[in-house]
């Protein structure tokens, strides 16, 4: 592994994602050798804690021109890691005080809703946007969640845009191989519908049936007799319902196109079930449980 | 806790849910004291394991008439612990030899086909029949799974029919209350509009995801992105597809309309989606995580 050297990376937003980051380019032996962190927060106050906790050497608050503008001074990399929804005002925000060397990626979980925020606020300095999304658990959130092997083994993928320098695209890909992720590339669309398919359907579907039981009339005596089954497919509906909302709504395309396709799926199997098509219903039942233990048996994880 | 003692218990199907009763009444302390666990296979040779192991003390094969009849001669307690599918094909190979004190219950996971099979085969003596549904893990199977503690905290629900005997219920309820399991009545009908929504939905939803994914022309990319949310809700699509095959067709009824009433939450949320309403899906999702953790708090378990 390469030591990724960098002089001064901007954290906006210090929780679990951004923190994380900062601590494996610190913490990870020989991964990085680096000038100065800053936290940005939406105030000051956001960020000391991570100062506090050492994760930052510096911290500045959002709404300080003065404050904003010293941190991004001479600053090579940028990293937005607060909630999707915010990424054009934030990036509006900065964009005065960005240096032209300046390269600004993201951490954000959805990335066509990403891409048309940059543009709209970049304009014509789109090329210093990389658009990325690691692949992280979120169960647990805030910078004292942080941690520096967050990233190992974990997959980042980056949609770099037509604009964008091979070289500025290939220096965000550095640091986070430096993190111990594993890098993958492809279009913004594609990775809308990827984990639209993946991750944002299965949490639709986990609210809803929860949704669903409650609504019934014996929804308590439902819930004292819902064992292991229901406990890991309704995992995920203890999931941020503000962080749900704005990745339902951010891609929503994709998502209509999934759940579509999946209610397409369940009315073929309630066919089979009318008409006691055992023979369907078992096909389709061995089939999902065939790929599903092949995917485990590859660690779930991308083939490499 | 009261020793409940009996004579001599004969168990159809000497697997995960058979053994591990037998186990549980032996080797539990003071739960019982007992006679004689005759274990009956489909072959002489498939309940053998479960004597070789010292779970029951006597083999008989279905298909001997002697073998059979010594087996059951002064019983006074059976439980049926094969799938559900075969429970009017045993019973009416059983009831010839079926003595008239004998109490017969089973250990299906849906309970109106399984009354409808024990009418059917029993005919006048169905008085003799007390359904049951021990609500047991079934990742492992086979009487190797077999624990002594698997039921303890566990719930089994029993669902008496009008002609049952006080006292035979009651007799069923001790011997499960023996192996450390928790004890409820419901319908039959009841029942499967319980489990129906709790249990056999998920696992139907569960399977038609990997299904999805599995139509997609990048099915191998989007698996290869799949991480924790997939992972735990598709969990229960590695279950056997002969099983789930069996419930959705026995439970064909109850099932088709949670997956009515889900199929309608789902519209709900996509035209909430469509329309761009973040607050219908920030309350759905807010009040699917609080009952969710409400129900993880109380310990996913039974309220007493």
């Amino acid at each position: 592994m390469t030591t990724f050297t960098f002089d001064k990376l901007v954290i906006f937003g210090v929780g679990l994602i951004g923190g994380s980051l900062a601590r494996a380019l610190r913490e990870r032996d020989g991964a990085a050798r680096g000038g100065r962190i800053v936290g940005v927060g939406r105030s000051r106050a956001s960020a000391q804690r991570a100062r506090e906790l050492g994760i930052v050497d510096d911290v500045a608050g959002l709404d300080d021109d003065a404050e904003l503008s010293a941190a991004l001074a001479g600053a090579d990399l940028v990293l937005l890691a607060a909630p999707v929804a915010q990424t054009q005002s934030l990036l509006e925000r900065i964009v005065p005080f960005l240096d032209a060397e300046t390269i600004v990626t993201d951490a954000g979980s959805t990335k066509s809703d990403v891409v048309a925020a940059a543009r709209s606020a970049l304009g014509a300095r789109i090329a210093q946007f990389v658009p990325g999304h690691p692949i992280a658990g979120r169960e647990s959130s805030g910078v004292e969640a942080a941690l520096p092997d967050l990233y190992v083994g974990r997959n980042v993928v980056l949609c770099p845009l037509p604009e964008n320098r091979p070289d500025d695209v290939a220096r965000i890909e550095a640091m986070w191989r430096a993190t111990g992720a594993l890098l993958s590339a492809m279009s913004h669309e594609q990775h809308d519908q990827v984990f639209a398919s993946v991750s944002h359907l299965p949490h639709l579907l986990s609210f809803a049936l929860v949704e669903r039981i409650l609504s019934a009339p014996d929804a308590a005596l439902k819930f004292s007799f819902a064992a292991g089954g229901f406990r890991d497919f309704t995992r995920i509906a203890a999931s941020s319902p503000e962080m749900w909302r704005d990745v339902c709504l951010a891609n929503r395309d994709a998502l209509v196109d999934e759940l579509d396709g999946y209610t397409a799926v369940l009315a073929r199997l309630r066919a089979a079930i009318v008409a006691g098509d055992g023979a369907t219903l078992e096909a389709v039942f061995a089939r999902s449980r065939e790929a599903r233990s092949e995917w485990q048996e590859r660690g779930g994880r991308a083939p490499k």
